[in-house]
């Protein structure tokens, strides 16, 4: 099956279009858990040991975990192999996991980042990789080849959600479109061959949810692309603005919260794993009061 | 010292404006260096050792190396130990080392990145990065800031030496210009407080060697702007395509060659690090016959 349409069924057996943002950095643990830390081994272990207690406090109520490499990258080694076992930990748990790598490159070396990251020999358990087309087609196809191939997905930078996107991505071309459209119309044909019973590809696209506009615009114009949605919480984007990168049916994007569910207890209280699973039952409310009942 | 006088230094120095591509695969390696390693970080290590050899064989005749993150990300923690010694190893033998990551993403995002390549607490020793501004202004800026701080460079994707790199990069925008000269007027900008004495900024682009004509128009459009220039040798270009790279003083950018080097024993025979040092030698004198003598 697909490995869209496996997500989009523990969306509905959940009820949760959201994922966990395992971004972790040291800043995010609580004092007793990094006190003493001072290598970068010893503070991959330590966050290691904290992802291992939000994936159990959030693994029954999320389908999903983004964790973002560039907080694993910091540690050099040592952070990456922290990444691969909080990946292999989370798949354990049932959970389907993002690689937010934004990895791009030329095709051959495309291909190296495909098998590092999807590839059969991986030594981390993904399913879904975030990769940025600004090289073309023939830097994003060796991803797609190796998705086919094992039933993994990716999600292709569209419409980003930092304050600077606008300025290369909304910019106008000759012919009337922005930029993030035409890049919408090659991840639309770049996940061709992937689309599931759902209408949905497995190669989807990352929709800011601060820019809502745009995304009504994206989920309008491509109604077969499912959405990464970062930047709820933190960076500002709301329920509100995130209901129009859903279909009537509910479904169509995942939305991702990192230090509003990992940081949750130093505004809340409590431990840091019992108030992020809290957090994730605050979002979900948040977040169905205006996508209604997600169902098949 | 801004990095990029340092490394304009050297290039005069040793009248050699290339590095040696470590995009280093274990198809790449001679069979007996590869033989019965099974295990990723078994094929890491003798990657390593492949990879000294060819260091301790061009370290006297080349400025650089350019390391391609995604041969060694394949082999997940073992493999970017790897990539981290073979940097070390790199800048002990007086090596400029570019990391090609092609790293992007938002603000705080894109500062853990530029901390993990650039950084004081780095756990390799990198002189440039490349990355990709498809995010715009603040997801470059993180990386900018800790150039300035730490006299580090690096490289932003502005027209890339794949065959598709047209397909988004030579789209005409409504004021006439391509997304690849607005993206060139972005890079400039994001340089603009790190140029040093001969003109050029320690932020500079990348502008493969396979589409001339465009990388003439940068030439000329952004005179401050050094080039790291891949797609010489496999990929199709030759020095008579990189020449309008360069300005009147010989100056200007920087030829990367992968393949060439670190297969060229495999056409001319001998020992792969011999080889490696006759074809850096021969692609010297390849660019020398194009460029002329580089001066102060």
């Amino acid at each position: 099956m697909p490995v869209i349409d496996q997500l989009i069924e523990k969306i509905i057996d959940t009820q949760n279009p959201t994922c966990v943002g395992l971004d972790t950095i040291a800043d995010y643990l609580p004092e007793d858990l990094i006190a003493g830390a001072d290598t970068p081994a010893a503070i991959a272990e330590r966050i290691y040991a904290f992802n291992q207690k939000i994936i159990d406090s959030v693994c029954d109520i999320v389908p999903a975990v983004k964790i973002q490499i560039a907080c694993y990258e910091m540690y050099g080694a040592a952070g990456i192999d922290c990444f691969e076992r909080t990946a292999n930990y989370a798949k354990d748990k049932g959970l389907f996991v993002i690689a937010d790598g934004k990895r791009n490159d030329i095709g051959n070396t495309a291909g190296f980042y495909a098998a590092a990251f999807l590839g059969e020999k991986a030594t981390c358990a993904v399913d879904f990789l975030t990769v940025n087309g600004y090289l073309g087609t023939d830097g994003i196809q060796p991803f797609v080849d190796v998705c086919k191939r094992n039933e993994k997905g990716l999600f292709a930078l569209v419409k980003t959600s930092n304050p600077s996107s606008g300025e290369l991505q909304d910019l106008l071309l000759q012919d009337g479109r922005t930029v993030y459209e035409y890049m919408g119309g090659l991840v639309e044909k770049w996940g061709a061959e992937l689309v599931g019973r759902y209408g949905y590809s497995s190669v989807g696209a990352v929709v800011g949810a601060t820019h809502p506009m745009q995304a009504a615009r994206l989920r309008e114009r491509f109604p077969g692309m499912f959405f990464l949605i970062p930047g709820y919480g933190a960076q500002g984007g709301n329920a509100g603005m995130i209901r129009y990168s859903f279909d009537i049916r509910g479904l169509g994007g995942i939305v991702n919260n990192s230090r509003g569910v990992l940081c949750a207890y130093k505004k809340k209280g409590g431990t840091y794993y019992e108030a992020a699973r809290q957090a994730c039952i605050d979002m979900q409310k948040d977040l169905a009061a205006v996508i209604g009942r997600m169902g098949k």
